[in-house]
């Protein structure tokens, strides 16, 4: 492995309270793959079998149907570690032991059927993620729902006990339901709100969508304008946002939207990468395409980030 | 004891994560009846008295009052295992102790009303499976129910303990209730997720009704025809849906329908092993014939699956 | 004490599964008592304070105010067993102990108000029971009840601890709510699939209505009326409710009905141990009785039951 | 301590399934104060800031505001004991450790605003009453409440935990709620099944309210005609609901009810004596006079039990 | 670190039933910081970011995006402790502990959209408390809201597991929801209703709002004007909370309210000094000026404390 560099040994010094085994799992994450060492991450999660549906997800690359394919595709991608529902862990964990950390995705929705307010099915456990080896759990949250209390409370639980096992926690915080209008869900006050939610959770790592330049809260309008916060580019949202998670001190990663050309991807991932960004994390972008095509576009998103600062 | 087959040790090598306890479990199921070491499987299941109630369920052929008929049954049909509520394994677990593979089923419903969703009682435990020398537990989901995610977590915590226990965790994955037209449920997109989201979970083994040719969802038909995945012909659904669960690397078996007619019944399940399906579970149109009869069915339909690939 | 019979060693064979202990307590209840070895059992149940009220309990026979009296009772008629709740059974534990096998009745409701649906209150627990040296606990079901899943649910875990704890578990199946109607609370199909589901959830002893000629169930009449079951008389209804009950192999118990007089209270009597009925549960027209009359009918029921088969 | 009176030593002879350190807590509250060794007791309760708000509790004899008052002024009237909830308890159990049995009141309701059924909030546990080093502790139960199964079953558990751990427990038994009319709240058969079912539910000692000459049950009206129940007076209904507690073996108490000037509470005081109450629980006509006239009313309260029978 | 007073020993003798842990946690906040040994607190509150989102509370003065600011100003300002949510602690507790006393604010809401009542989420637990070094626990609650009592159970059981752990309980009692109107919210009899609930429920130092002259409660209301209670000036009013707080036995502390401009934030102190407050509690008015400005206002505030009585 290689040395430790001076960026990673910052990062890790945000985390002052956490334990060592949590801290070598972000170790472990931060100095895996291409990105090794930059304080970059790039992650592949593949939730999309039990998000979408099977045929939805994998119908145009087969091969993805099978677990083993997508273990693969993020060590031979160079990614920093693979995040999936409990099912596609088990089944490639022992046969890929070690050789990428690994995020349990701990809840997960379908979507045969919707529930009343938005809200996951906690569908793994912090025990069963260290069973398996993981590195970190992942939750989502939807901050905005009826019910987000109740997610708060689940996260808060297995937060506790994932830190208490020296794992790290991963927070997707997507803003949704009766408290957000539609475009509210990516405005770029509500976006820097669900990050600090999701860091004042504790979350170490947290993943939220590309902010817009919507502005949703009356209250948060007017302070927006009168502080003259810079939010015109893209790039100033996401300097925005991750300002917004504890002054930069929380790793803030991006998921890459609803984009689907490889240009429209990679110019999206340069003005991420030019606000400030951790990383970023690309599922059906990368898995839905032939392996070859989907290690290019992700060695292309890794090298944007590796030139970034 | 037959020594295991390459087959059956292929079909263990994509468990990799259990503990040697469930793989013995599984090894147990799969070396056992007349179709052992082929890594095909038919399961009599016996829970229409709890469902249905009892003279609905054992007038046609009162023999089955009694709960050792049905582990006698089992036994000399050549049955990979039996699966029934607490009560029927309780009342012969002891006689028949080592004889054959138990499943405790250990959520049920009755038919004495109606509950708001389609949602059962967990009426067992991995505790009682222990206690009781089961190699696995049972357990049904209602994907599409508004209530499902209750479902999910029930489970989870079963599959957890299970799995602890080197338990076989066994699922019945019944797409119901207001998130799919009654079409819907058995229609080969919804039935393709439902067995992703029982894989998903961690199931060990899935048991899904035969799909039908319907496609529900409008998001999944865009992809099914763009796709062209072939599902005019019930070998190809079953195809699909074999597919749909891991790229076939978790056991999937297949219900007998409303089929009555032994004609009818064997005509299907040649298309379900034709089809790939790794076997079938079949009570109503066993244990309510007469005991030859029953038999003779069971060992027709054990022949198809024997034969098949 | 008398000699185990074969009877009752028979009756003990049909609960292979169980311990040492919940088999010496069923053993305890079968060899108290006038009717020791017949394989039969009379009970004094006394719950109705807590149900009705004391004035309508026990105004009648003042005597009845005192715990006391009905652990006196039970013993100087020679039942097999006295029922009560927490109460009752805790006044009296101490000071007859050891002289009467005791249920204790972990759930129960009054009738100040009405809850949404037919559901007790659990207010008691096996810790108790084992506390207070009983044998059994008792507890009942409302099939048809809209609750009845949480109170299968809840009498999952009573018997899965009792059973640990070498209790006997006796349930109460009255089938009531939005699930059945008035007439088919005591139908022979309803109270047949009452008894099932008792026995599928694990009861030793289950207690039922006398059923009526009634059938409530569409699907069920068909099969009624194809299959020619005999229900014209109550013994015929009775013999089918004891079918129903894993072919005669779980103890059924009837109680009373609403029959006031002597004469028709002996009657009913007389066929339901002509139908094949393990016996009987009499309170209110038990206690509510001058005690020698008390004694002189509970002794007139046990012959009859003595003398039948 | 004086010696133990035959008197007490009865009372203790009725729990006799009660553990040496419940006895023992019970035994010091019946040889504590004035009425040591006669059976009665007279408890001063102090809930009201709790319950009404700290100025209509207090304002009137502001030395009431603070803690240590109470403590002292249930010592110098020489009562059997002090209830009152986790945070009046608290500030002085320390300081007057040993001097007066306490009951810890572990569930109160306020009023500001009103839940949608008659239901406290649990405040306090039995683990805080044996750190505390109270006696007892004490539930209100709301029979008639749509939320009364619930607390029941709250009450089975603190009860259990209670009498594990040598406390002695004291049920405020108050219909309330929709299942009995504003009047039937204190009618004489509602009362006296309050009792009932308070005892039924394992408590030592029961406080209901002085019952009126109302009859609200239909059933229960017939009965208490037909049996020819006196309920003419006080004294008489008094009786019935001690009768109605296990005839008379377990303890009853009464609260003073509405009443506000001395002559009025001492006329009920003697009723109440007259008919075999156990004692009284008196708390705003107490510490809301100044104190010397709290003492001289309570004492006049503890002469007229000490004389009664 | 200085000797302890004499004010500080008297104040501690008013928790005789904690454990010397939770005393030693009091007296290191009573002891710290400028007004250290005077028995008067100052405490630097910054949940904003969790409440009102981030650039709301944050871009007036960005430096506080960066937790390490607050624990720097609540040192540099003299302040007895500061209190948080989860990850604003866990930023800095490592690299600031030991310098200054931490309140773990464990529940939070946001202001994306409202839950049907009032209510917080619990967000941390008294084992992260311990694990991070704080002195104490914050929790809020909500008199008059109709989810009262489940708040009341949740800091029963954090109140009782913090004192087992040695910790300090802070309680935040805040009036609102459907039992009171907008007005009376800070309504005096409803305050120092509010402040009598916590100190029940086991509150060391309570929080309130600044009461106003309005009377919210017509029973209340008939008291204070026949008792005359003194209402008129805030200074009175606060006397009357402290009052109702246990006879001024427990520790009251006031918000800040909405004042905004300096002279107004220090003539309501001088008030609430004046009225024998024993301190306050001072967030948005501190972290949103510069440093400077705020450790002025602070120490400000710290010196009218120090003079009052």
């Amino acid at each position: 492995m290689a040395a430790t560099t001076e960026r990673v040994k910052q990062i890790l010094s945000w985390y002052g309270s956490d334990s060592p085994g949590t801290l070598a799992n972000l170790h472990r994450m931060l100095m895996t793959g291409r990105l090794a060492g930059t304080g970059k991450l790039v992650i592949l999660p593949v939730d999309q079998g039990f998000e979408h549906g099977p045929a939805r997800s994998f119908a145009p690359n087969p091969a993805g149907y099978d677990p083993d394919y997508h273990f693969q595709l993020a060590i031979d991608s160079g990614c920093n570690a693979y995040a999936a529902p409990l099912g596609f862990i088990e089944a490639g964990a022992a046969k890929f032991a070690g050789q990428i950390p690994l995020i349990l995705k701990v809840n997960n929705s379908d979507s045969l059927g919707k529930p009343p307010a938005p809200i996951s099915a906690v569908t793994s456990s912090v025990k069963e993620a260290v069973r398996l080896g993981c590195s970190a759990i992942g939750y989502t949250i939807y901050p905005g729902s009826s019910a987000r209390n109740q997610q708060y409370e689940s996260l808060r639980q297995l937060t506790e006990e994932a830190k208490a096992n020296g794992l790290v926690v991963v927070v997707w915080s997507y803003p949704r339901g009766e408290g957000v209008s539609k475009d509210g869900e990516t405005a770029v006050d509500v976006a820097a709100y669900a990050a600090q939610i999701a860091c004042q959770l504790g979350a170490h790592i947290v993943k939220v969508k590309p902010p817009k330049i919507h502005l949703e809260q009356a209250e948060a309008k007017k302070v927006y304008e009168k502080q003259q916060i810079p939010i015109a580019s893209l790039a100033e949202r996401v300097r925005h946002v991750v300002q917004s998670s504890f002054g930069g001190k929380r790793i803030v990663i991006f998921s890459g939207g609803e984009a689907k050309g490889t240009d429209e991807v990679l110019a999206e991932i340069k003005e991420l990468a030019s606000g400030g960004a951790f990383g970023s994390i690309m599922g059906r972008n990368a898995f839905q395409r032939p392996k070859a095509e989907a290690i290019k576009l992700l060695n292309d998103v890794q090298d944007i980030f590796a030139k970034a600062k």
